[in-house]
């Protein structure tokens, strides 16, 4: 009964420290059942590779090979900023998958994505309905933005803010040592446009008891110049020095982002990025203050070597699952990460239909900011704690980071179409 | 014949992530020499503390918080930026040191610093001789631009190395993933105003065989715009991305620093820091490519979740022999670091004489520098490899690395007179 398919698997959007993590769930997970699953065929650069039937032969990848990319940050087989538009807009895209998946007898679809890409995964779990053609679609969660709906947070998160919490920290230690004399604020930008959940990890640098004291600018919060420079003021007088986080989705009252302060550069051009500067020269103009800034931008989210173990786990765990619903008949899902308790964290794996979850966005609960604004309150912090325990250190050879690189041999090409993008 | 006396302990300049083990080193040795070293009075915020005459007790801590210190970042006791004026210029300031060294009976001084606190530590040392003060005083060479004179390299700088080649390992793989559809260049800001030593590192992303495209911006070469742009180019087009490292001293042929670029705020002021945003636009402007820039900043000497080994090895070797050159009699002098071989990397500890280390910088050699300006040659890797040796991970709790914070207890004034800095 059960015919050998082969699967797709491809990775979408920016990538993270622990993408690598769950693509090594899918394949092993696919290796372990040959009768079931026989080749998984890569995108190469996620959806794009499928529709111009540029497919990578994982099998040509020993098993050690596949084993590494659990400790290898970035997207092996390379991503792509692509949506597939709607079935009635470009009927095209979707005649030409199906000419790829039937040429290639793939059966299994598996993208590696946030909340766009579960909106492609979305659509090609409706392909045997829409199109006729039979196939199981499931979408691995991956975002560092945490902005998924249902599951309780996405792989890929927890390394990223496990970065920010400890680089924060690290840094302010720094300016605290210097304050006296020299730089008294430090700011930090971190990404997450809509989303603050990554800025919120800049809280857990100080622990409970606020020894450390860390302004948060959240994208949910409309920024209030006045009271944002009277909390510097007020933290740099109480501990000599003052730290601020700042989410590059931080935005005027009006709703432009601080990043587009108007700031040009010398032939007159609008210069975007950075709202790490704008924040820190307000500092300097209004209250004097010496100061810092750094802009974490991919560093952040590629940082592998300082990745939470438990986000690797779940990446890991979410890959092998969804391999695992698609061979017990599910379609149209996402696995997803399910809290059963956060002292002792317990989590197991669940699942979500792809239509709750494509194009829905989850921004930080209200009651996980402080009233003031500019923190994260106890609520947010037991959410936070558990997703950025555990280290997970990748092997070290001359004192670098081994990272696999994929020899990533193309699959011949059957088709005699090509297919512009 | 071998009076108690105690010593005196002070941190200066930027704070590196093994500034507190060359303190761990001092102290805890000093411990071990109860028949000759008292106490070891610290600094608060380096000199000004003696200046001041607020001293901490290190007395008051624990074994375990001194040896805390070993895998904590920062300058546990407070740092300055603030140079000794000459003898002649300031008598004053001698004058009040030689009153707080007496009223606390110090007979040896110990200053980890760079180039600037060589100079002050060799007028310490020089304080018998033209004031009638009997005082030892050794310097603990600290400097993450790795630019002081004679010693090998200098105690901060391999961890920095080792921070930013892994950073820009991690963020080339991510940007390589990108490529297609997104980003083709990344471009990361280092420190290092005068020297290249830093930005050098980056090359290490990059194995020998030039696995990775990587340009380097050194503050040493005149920056070419036109080549810069085709060697960007020419990467582009054979890897299909480009990562650049630049480092914030990279300077056009007037002089004038690249992040002086007549960026102005929407105020009109002139807006400084930040030659990654410089770089990554004019790339943008000229082929069109996407970017995204990060600006390490403190991040990077900060950062003792990834310290080198090698490095925090040699901080606390220096700190160490500091005391016990001191103790066998020796006067205004640095540990240094004497390389004896590359491979397999054998080093042991030197000695200086101050008055050929300060106010002298190190640069890159020319010959560490490709022909074509943009990178590292085998010399240099040859000579960075060794630094980043290692990994020396802190202890961990809850997900976050356990940085110790000291009582910092003042020891209780003598004196009645004060002195203004």
């Amino acid at each position: 009964m059960s015919e050998v398919r082969n699967a797709f698997y491809a990775q979408s959007g920016g990538v993270t420290a622990v993408i690598n993590a769950s693509a090594c769930g899918v394949i092993q997970t696919a290796r372990q059942n040959p009768d079931k699953i026989g080749n998984v065929f890569a995108g190469r650069n996620g959806i794009i590779g499928a529709l111009t039937e540029d497919l990578i032969d994982t099998s040509q990848e020993s098993d050690e090979a596949i084993a590494a990319l659990r400790h290898t940050p970035s997207g092996a087989f390379g991503s792509c900023r692509y949506k597939l538009k709607g079935l009635e807009e470009n009927k095209a895209e979707y005649e030409r998958l199906i000419e790829v998946f039937k040429a290639h007898n793939i059966g299994y679809f598996f993208y590696s994505g946030g909340g766009d890409s579960a909106d492609t995964c979305h659509k090609i779990s409706q392909l045997s309905e829409t199109m006729g053609y039979p196939i199981q679609a499931v979408h691995v969660p991956k975002t560092v933005d945490n902005d998924l709906p249902i599951t309780d947070n996405c792989p890929g998160f927890g390394s990223v803010a496990k970065y920010i919490a400890v680089s924060t920290r690290e840094a302010s230690f720094d300016v605290a040592s210097m304050s006296l004399t020299s730089t008294k604020v430090f700011v930090i930008e971190v990404m997450g446009r809509h989303a603050g959940w990554i800025a919120a990890a800049g809280g857990l640098a100080a622990s409970e008891d606020g020894d450390i004291p860390v302004v948060i600018l959240f994208p949910e919060i409309e920024f209030d110049k006045d009271k944002f420079l009277d909390r510097v003021k007020a933290n740099v007088e109480k501990f000599g020095y003052c730290s601020v986080v700042v989410s590059e989705g931080a935005k005027w009252p009006d709703g432009k982002f601080l990043a587009e302060q108007g700031t040009r550069d010398a032939f007159g051009h609008a210069q975007l990025g950075g709202a790490a500067p704008v924040v820190a020269n307000m500092v300097k103009d209004a209250l004097g203050y010496k100061y810092h800034w750094a802009v974490a931008d991919y560093l952040q989210r590629a940082a592998r070597h300082i990745a939470s173990k438990t986000d690797v786990d779940q990446a890991y765990a979410l890959g092998k699952a969804a391999v695992e619903f698609c061979l017990a008949g599910e379609n149209a899902i996402m696995p997803t990460i399910v809290r059963k308790s956060d002292q002792p964290y317990v989590w197991e794996v669940g699942k979500a239909s792809l239509s709750d979850v494509a194009n829905v966005e989850k921004f930080m609960p209200r009651d996980f900011i402080t009233e003031d604004g500019f923190g994260i309150t106890v609520a947010c912090r037991r959410y936070l704690a558990p997703l950025i325990q555990g280290e997970d250190y990748p092997p070290y050879e001359s004192g670098m980071p081994q990272y696999v690189r994929l020899k990533n041999i193309a699959v011949e090409k059957k088709l005699k179409t090509t297919f512009e993008i």
